[in-house]
């Protein structure tokens, strides 16, 4: 269902959102959008006597090109949107559940469902706030991430300031993101790659196949773009491993992420002894607390903001990472560009940016981060700058 | 000399500050404060391209009390002061630089004569700009801490939100600070105790001497209020470290801080491991880069932002340790109210807070963080929300 047909729902039910325990899920799923009573900008917002109000509605991504994995094919990925009000401004946010990780609708919108905001004085206190969310419960990443992305865009929008600039970052510093070219005959491959190079300064390739080199030849053939390569734990013999990331390497490959399952660290650990490009945890690095257990084993982590539960965490991963002399690389899942610009914003800290979730839907709900040269860019308004299209 | 007087001299001298590497230290010292030209409120603050001026000049501290350890005395702690001007508004900083850490005047001087702000679009590009203050120098701590301080101060300013809420915290949860209680006779002890108790929750005292436990019985004379102490590296036998911590632990104490010399590692964590409060490093602990070793030994670390170049590196040190589960404590120099308030920004993440550097001298600059019911206040003003006394 598309958004301005959500909206037209909205207004024949007129129902208004928030908590309402004694809704049904599709009842609560009924958009509540911008509704700014009294816009107090300036000197006063932010230290009125409002309440946050959150509302939210699943939305289903449709995907552009068909997903598919050994097992399974899909054509859309669900998402729970979110909006919290305060004063006038609504921050959006957004939670993304590919079937994969295991999170669903149902359970994210319970989840939000016990969430009272009502009980904070302001936007602003978002390290309590965050506190109080993340104890709720042991999990729900990614509805975690819909409050704190929310609540970033909302607290921006207060201050007037950009998310980049809550956190002292210059846009300028954005990386380029890399685009994955999906797994196909080697026509198709070089064809989308064709179409991809003059857009993208890098291009992500999933391997872990028997066709892998096919696939970098099949590209190699058409065009010399750095490539990155995510074996999503496909490698078992590090002996192996190592002899394709060699081979990789020689073919202009700059880094691999989890290439072994994420249970074998010390297989890990050896390959990124001898590995001559960086090796970086995906499935095997959720949260702030895993970091420790990975450092010596991989050269950095790929975070990801519906793993980790959002920008304020991931900033702390960054930290964290950093001060370890660990790499840091920035991921998303299909996500509309309320998710991904959330990403980006953190990305002038970053040495790999993988964001093409956006541009892999063909029914995102915002105008946000953007592309020029292959390089992220990213909007000069206030919050994550988002327009709702 | 009182800030009025320097302010009087200044105007009959009328010399403007800031890059001037011709003139002489003393020239160089010479103030210029709050040079508001153009003030430009709101949607353009930031981003005018007005230039970042910065000006400095040494200055003086009178301590109330004659500083007393066993090699010297002293009545004053000389500080270097700074305003970074932008767009009408002053960002103020400070270097406090007691003997003892080695840092000079001279050589705060010459650092900040390197220091070209105006290079940089705008105060908003913290990360940048701290970066690039840190490859200057290897050393100099203070003066970064000087320049962080003044940018924070800026860029609140310019937001309209008080520093605290940069970092997205709530004010309300500044922790007690403790007081120090300085060596003296049972009578002086007794007495200053009396006069402390109903301002403060915490008190603080130096211990490592021959005197300690006549210390501590002279304060359990006249009150009950928790006590920390401090070693300052006073001790190397570990059995009689930890005889002393238990003895200290059953008399109140509920935290101490680098008990045996720094160097003396396996020793600490030794005592750490079996010490019943938390065994706390100060001077084992300068910066982000020195917490991984610490890790095991102590239970955790006091941060101060002239040993850790300011606010934001002290917030990374924080997010840091407590991925580690370490405990947090924050403290200080002999400082104005700007550096204190600077480090109470960041006090409501901490276990322990010992910000009372402001109330040990007498020609304080500024009005700031604030005491009720032994509790550090943060004033609900923009930037450090600092008032010129």
């Amino acid at each position: 269902m598309k958004r301005r047909e959500f909206l037209s729902k909205a207004a024949l039910g007129g129902i208004a959102l928030g908590l309402a325990p004694q809704l049904s899920a599709i009842e609560q799923s009924l958009p509540v959008w911008c509704a700014p009573t009294t816009p107090m900008r300036g000197e006063k917002a932010g230290h009125g006597k409002g309440k946050m109000r959150l509302s939210f509605r699943p939305y289903e991504l449709s995907l552009r090109h068909t997903f598919t994995v050994s097992s399974f094919s899909r054509n859309t990925t669900p998402t729970v949107q979110i909006g919290i009000d305060y004063e006038g401004y609504t921050g959006h946010g957004e939670a993304s559940l590919p079937p994969y990780l295991g999170y669903t609708t149902e359970g994210t919108i319970q989840f939000l469902k016990k969430v009272d905001l009502e009980q904070f004085e302001s936007p602003f206190l978002i390290e309590d706030i965050l506190t109080y969310i993340d104890a709720i419960d042991s999990g729900e990443s990614p509805a975690k991430a819909a409050i704190d992305i929310a609540l970033h865009d909302l607290v921006g929008q207060l201050m007037g300031q950009p998310v980049y600039r809550l956190y002292g970052l210059n846009p300028k510093r954005c990386p380029s993101t890399s685009f994955t070219i999906g797994i196909d005959t080697p026509e198709v491959v070089r064809e989308k790659t064709l179409e991809c190079a003059g857009k993208f300064n890098v291009l992500k390739i999933k391997v872990g196949r028997s066709t892998d080199k096919e696939m970098v030849e099949s590209i190699r053939s058409v065009t010399n773009l750095p490539l990155v390569v995510d074996a999503n734990q496909g490698w078992t013999d590090r002996e192996q491993a190592l002899d394709m990331i060699f081979w990789l390497h020689e073919h202009g490959v700059l880094m691999a992420e989890q290439p072994m399952p994420k249970e074998q660290i010390d297989d890990t650990a050896w390959l990124t002894e001898r590995s001559p490009i960086p090796i970086i945890a995906d499935e095997a690095c959720q949260r702030l607390c895993d970091i420790n257990r990975l450092k010596g084993a991989y050269s950095g982590i790929n975070i990801k903001l519906m793993k980790c539960t959002g920008i304020r965490e991931a900033y702390k991963m960054m930290v964290y990472a950093r001060a370890e002399g660990m790499k840091v690389m920035i991921g998303c899942m299909t996500e509309t560009s309320c998710g991904v610009t959330a990403a980006a914003s953190l990305s002038p800290l970053v040495d790999f940016a993988d964001l093409d979730g956006n541009l892999l839907i063909s029914n995102d709900l915002y105008e946000g981060v953007g592309l020029q040269g292959g390089k992220l860019t990213l909007p000069d308004r206030p919050g994550l700058g988002l327009k709702v299209l």
